[in-house]
């Protein structure tokens, strides 16, 4: 008797995990996928039990567990390259805040769907998003086939309508999409939101069972400037504020300027918080410090991997962010030993699918696990010979290097060809609505930067969204 | 009437430079080839008058001049990912000399064909290559079309043999492959070549006219054992052994160990000095500094970008070394501003080719430079939009995005297909060879790494090349 699936994929190399943190590989196994699920990992010569509408041939391919991009802005990629060689400061307030103050829902959408392209070529399966107008977000997600954490942007300038929007986009946003998309409260930063609306925050996510999402101590001058004026560093903001502990996720973006003080602090939580690294962008803005990941993960803090917006870091591309995070922490650290090929992989899949609230969804290949797989090739000369598979995957394998990604058993790129978004369409359509994007005479900006937090929270910055 | 010639490149995007290291774009230009050499560029529509025995549609794509490694070891691509999350001193004396031990003449034909298999596809046109059996390695050039710099390798602990196979080499090898293949001498390091072998060294340069490439200030460590063992910097052994005015290239392998003192000399040496900047590997190994892009800037060195070999690079990725050149400059001097995109752009062309003594023949896309080109993709949605080209080239291209690669006239990639070299065939036959190569149970090693060169000088190390 064959047993009825939907995707097999046979014969391959497949990622594994053990209890203690240990990631492997096991070859020669077949994938069976049913209803969007991992029915069933076994061995190659197992299938004839199967029956299988869709087989994919993996010889010469290993199938990791999609990437899952944990801080991004993805329609930001409208924005690549647009402000180059510039310190942040300059970068927001002479150009992106500047520019976003034209963003339209429309600019929006394209820019999303021109991102997920990227991302499903790039074997991302997964992303945690954080902007405006986010209903186009979730429009192109349901659309595109993809998995999202998303929320809702919202700055103390807006009022309390920014809050509520939030709000209001999480609840009847969340389980959209069959279940794909789930839902944040997304405050900007403990240096664009009052402690108040934190706080506030943080009772409308204890209340709603809602995930945090906020940029906090992205580098060590906001946490200075935090120190000098409030005696407090934005981690203990947070701490203040209830949301360390309000029986969510809390997802910290950045983290550069988390001090040892603000370990301790964590330790201490006991909620369920993480950390997104992007480590692309705080070389790009010369910051002094990356983010702590040694001292997070004695702590047992995940660290997600993610490549925040492409204004700043030019690509969605999370194999650039593995295999930077790790040059970067032995760098940093001054230890070649750490971090490691694996421990890279480690913080890839399953830390990163726990930092955005889905460790128990997705980031293994295991049975009840959602099927989002992709098949990398090894065949290029590039990754050829294959002496530790490890090492392969986070050095030597490039985003295009992808051939096939799948969400919840979906197939959203087969062979290098994606079946669910029509790049050209999207580039030419968004390439006519640039030049009002970018248009920057009208002097106006969404927010502004700097320490200057206090002041600006009360110099009515015109909040350009309303 | 037409004019009869080799290839016409129409239309595309092509880098130009100007007279004061700017570097810029035209559009909707035409590149017209004939016997190897850029014979012009003219506007597309001026093509009518020539004749093209083949024409390559450049539409959507951007022209560059061919990219150049200035410092690798290709065959050690055998040995990617073989010695991982290691210090150097463990990955030198524990996994790579004593694998080094087995390498016979077969594995690094194998070895330096997949090479450049990886530099073709990824948009590499020429090497600075320093490895052994470097015969192989220049017949492996002859037939696959590349243009290369090549040296034999030698350490004192060969005696004399060492030096005099490599100038042998370089004298055999000069101009070979229709003057595809240039030569230089070949010392390994100050710390493994005696000072009396570098003053020879830089008699037998200035005697025959050759250019000399060597390892030199490696990391801080060397400097700094330099200092104490001799009272000098390895710069100033090299200065002492004559080898900064020898009339001809010294091309410096890293540098990151260079003093401010060192700067000095530099400026002083008046000869043609280069240095080759591989960034990745210093992270990997958490080397504590970088190569002093600057600071060689400002006395007019030319710095040359590198991967090193695979084994410690993981990769022989170009791209990579230019994105990390530029965030790696950026991070290390605290500026945003420095180094920009375009400016790792100039580093990429007129300074590699500089750096390998070609700086007459290639490096820029102008009438009576030999034909080194690569035309790259630019419609993938990871490249789109493009507000800034040189830093969607520098920051978001990928090498899978290059179509084309072309060298003296010859298409050796065209539409990611090879069409010189057969992957497969060269992978089957080294993966027969590996576990012969990687075997260290003999416990020999063809040298030994660190700081006790003056011992090690004098220990009889044994010559596994004799």
């Amino acid at each position: 008797m064959s047993q009825s699936v939907d995707l097999l994929i046979t014969p391959c190399t497949v990622l594994v995990h053990g209890p203690h943190e240990e990631v492997g590989f096991r070859q020669d196994v077949a994938v069976v996928v049913r209803g969007g699920v991992v029915e069933a990992v076994v061995g190659a010569g197992d299938v004839g039990r199967f029956d299988a509408v869709e087989v994919i041939d993996g010889r010469g391919q290993v199938l990791l567990p999609g990437l899952i991009n944990c801080h991004t802005h993805a329609p930001m990629v409208a924005l690549r390259g647009i402000a180059e060689d510039l310190p942040v400061e300059e970068w927001f307030d002479g150009v992106v805040w500047p520019v976003e103050a034209n963003l339209t829902a429309r600019d929006v959408a394209l820019g999303a769907r021109l991102a997920c392209a990227e991302m499903i070529r790039g074997g991302v399966t997964c992303f945690a998003d954080h902007y405006f107008h986010m209903d186009e977000v979730a429009a192109v997600v349901e659309e595109c086939g993809m998995r999202a954490l998303l929320g809702q942007a919202y700055f103390s300038s807006q009022g309390t309508e920014g809050r509520e929007r939030s709000l209001e986009f999480a609840l009847r946003n969340r389980g959209r999409a069959d279940g794909r998309i789930t839902t944040a409260l997304a405050p900007h930063a403990p240096y664009t939101v009052t402690d108040a609306d934190l706080a506030a925050t943080a009772a409308l996510a204890r209340a709603h069972g809602l995930p945090v999402h906020l940029h906090a101590a992205e580098n060590r001058a906001q946490t200075e400037a935090s120190l000098e004026r409030h005696g407090v560093t934005p981690v203990e903001v947070l701490e203040r504020a209830g949301l360390l502990d309000t029986g969510m996720e809390l997802l910290i973006a950045h983290g550069t300027g988390i001090l040892d003080r603000d370990i301790e602090v964590l330790r201490r939580a006991g909620g369920r918080v993480a950390v997104a690294t992007a480590p692309r962008g705080y070389l790009r803005f010369a910051w002094p410090t990356t983010t702590p990941v040694r001292a997070l993960r004695e702590i047992g803090v995940p660290v997600g991997l993610a490549t925040d917006g492409a204004a700043s870091n030019n690509s969605l591309d999370l194999w650039e962010a593995m295999t930077l995070t790790a040059l970067i922490q032995k760098s940093t650290t001054g230890d070649p030993r750490w971090l490691t090929a694996r421990q890279a992989l480690h913080h890839a899949t399953v830390q990163s699918a726990d930092a955005v609230g889905l460790g128990d969804v997705v980031g293994r290949i295991e049975p009840g696990r959602r099927a989002d797989l992709i098949l990398v090739d090894l065949t290029g000369p590039h990754t050829q010979p294959v002496h530790d598979l490890a090492a392969t995957l986070v050095h030597s394998v490039r985003s295009g290097d992808v051939r096939t990604t799948i969400v919840d058993g979906r197939v959203l790129m087969r062979d290098r060809e994606l079946t669910t978004i029509d790049v050209p369409g999207v580039v030419r359509e968004l390439g006519e609505r640039l030049p009002a994007l970018v248009e920057r005479g009208h002097g106006r900006r969404i927010q502004r930067y700097g320490v200057e937090e206090a002041a600006e929270k009360s110099s009515g910055v015109r909040d350009e969204f309303r």
